[in-house]
């Protein structure tokens, strides 16, 4: 079997981590006698540069004819006064997620043994450690509810947005946090404004219904003013977290940083045939881009789960997952992840890639 | 002059705390020779028990009567079962928001020395303190955005909410944020998701101009994912937050729960007549009600802001607060700010307001 990926590195630190990502595929591929073909093309910031545009035509076309999308990150001061719409992260995520209908996103946080020390939070509460995975509907609500825009004129003039939400956008990604959670410490906590939003109110009902296809997960609600709360009181006591599109933006940002490590962090975002995209939870980082610094192991991770959801290629997915694992265990860390005391110890970006590969 | 206040005390430990603002405001008025006439109207659960619904017309006029309102906190399992408009918390603020059109919210949250260890975050950050001003916008954004509701039928049926600002909106809360922040460190951090909403472009463009008028205030724009985190990180390096009704739920009580000791903290929610509604940070607390253990701190500092916002009487109101400081800073402590050790040593709501009356 051949599969093929479409490779945007992007921005930022995004060529550096990814460099690495494809030394471990490169390995994996050897090992598990996969032919895997790679097509690079530009987006964000870079395409704008070449192409005018964060989204070329010949980049979407790749996409539309790959496998799965792995992607690194995009955006940097450079485009920063473009307009909202021109920017590289809305102008390349956005028609993305809507034009394969990525509406299941994945992200899930978990804070490493040995690691704790890396959490803002207070030593009793980080030691217990913690292990959520945030599922986010991500095609629909506020990001692309019509209609968006303004009108009138003078201190009048308005802006509108409208967040839209229909019964069967809610049941396709609630089935999909009680699968996972069935798979995990089977409880679903659902994030909602039900208080305030007739969309939350909606999303309650059908979370209730769904859940009584899976009477084994246990499901509560929680608003989502709450849940940004409690979230620093007791994050060990949540599993899986349903959340709508701008309250799962919320909560999956605000548990990575939980976690203190963000360079860690992966993410999948996929469709209702398996197509995804997956890329690392942190930004492009411009300030470090360049200095082989950059902690490529949520690319490596990224490309890890596109191997199990895209390709379903389970065992090397899991024999990426184990070399990491085996990687930090060993102490083998970049930078950002040492006191300051231990920096001298610090691993480059591809010293980290070369004993993740080695290890595969 | 005499004073008119509204005591709306509520559910759950709401008129326990609020027994002790009002010994304190007794002595205040004795000291300052202030003439104050307080009237009590059921709220929420109490007044849907009492009256059928959550706020009565009786409770309204009586609220228009007043130069003021001090609320307690609502809500409880008892209600909860009902429909959401129903429900004592929403069916209570939001209509009073509404109605007396309180737009400007304002959160303070502050971590006071001595109390650090109570913040969920690292000791190495807690220990730089904070001291966060939440300025929220109240009665507007997808709270009260016309349409709202559902349509269509089956799996195609959906809910809708619209979020809309105008110019003039946006202006009036940035000006009181700007203000705000003059008469502390010059600083405001406006919080959007200028990447995604219409409205949060257009609030960024008057925030912009609003600045101009403010050169000695140093403004800086902050996505609300973004936001979250970087309070985890470095919640020193805040001062003024703007926020928009929806994000400025979600920041005032994340900020709330930073400090970890929710029962110090006040708000008040204005209009531009000066008329306004004051009420703890936390909420009825149904699980310690009846106990005499509640933090009554709260709700005497929100006794304070009324007597400085409302009622102008801002050497009454710095009175009340020098007492709770003194208070604070002799060690009398209810059980929740004590550590589990200490607890033998907790004063209860009563010792506690009578102290502070003591020291007014
Ligand atoms: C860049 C932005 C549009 C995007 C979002 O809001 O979804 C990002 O914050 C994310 O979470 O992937
Ligand atoms: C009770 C609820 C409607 C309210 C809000 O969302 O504004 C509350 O959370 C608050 O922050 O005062």
């Amino acid at each position: 079997m051949s599969y093929q990926i479409a490779v945007l590195a992007g921005d930022g630190i995004g060529s550096e981590v990814m460099a690495e990502a494809r030394k471990v595929l490169s390995a994996v591929e050897e090992r598990f006698e996969l032919a895997i073909e790679y097509s690079e093309y530009d987006i964000g910031g870079a395409a704008i540069d070449n192409h005018g545009c964060p989204l070329p035509e010949v980049t979407l076309k790749g996409c539309e004819a790959a496998d799965a999308i792995l992607f690194g990150s995009v955006g940097g001061p450079k485009w920063e006064h473009l307009p909202p719409n021109d920017q590289p992260e809305r102008g390349a995520l956005l028609p993305l997620r809507g034009h394969f209908e990525l509406f299941c996103n994945m992200r899930p946080a978990k804070l490493h043994v040995g690691l704790e020390h890396m959490s803002p939070l207070r030593s009793d509460i980080s030691e217990k450690g913690f292990d959520v995975l945030c599922v986010r509907e991500l095609t629909g609500g506020i990001y692309f509810g019509k209609p968006k825009g303004r009108q009138g004129e003078g201190e009048e003039e308005e802006a509108f947005d409208t967040m839209r939400y229909s019964r069967k956008e809610i049941r396709r990604i609630a089935n999909i946090a009680f699968e996972a959670a069935q798979g995990r410490r089977k409880k679903v906590t659902s994030v909602d404004k039900a208080n305030v939003l007739a969309c939350s109110v909606l999303w309650r009902e059908v979370v209730e219904e769904v859940a009584k296809d899976y009477p084994d997960v246990e499901l509560e609600h929680i608003y989502i003013d709450n849940a940004t709360m409690q979230l620093l009181r007791r994050p060990n006591e949540f599993d899986v977290m349903l959340c709508s599109n701008l309250f799962g933006d919320i909560i999956s940002d605000e548990i990575a940083m939980l976690t203190g490590s963000m360079g860690l962090l992966s993410s999948v975002s996929m469709n209702s045939k398996g197509f995804g995209l997956y890329e690392p939870a942190g930004g492009s980082a411009p300030d470090i881009a360049g200095q082989g610094i950059a902690n490529p192991v949520a690319q490596i991770l990224s490309a890890a789960l596109l191997l199990r959801h895209s390709l379903k290629l389970e065992s090397a997915a899991v024999a990426i997952e184990a070399a990491v694992g085996k990687a930090l265990s060993d102490g083998y860390l970049t930078g950002e992840l040492l006191p300051a005391s231990q920096r001298a110890n610090a691993k480059s970006t591809s010293e980290m890639g070369d004993y993740i590969t080695k290890l595969v």
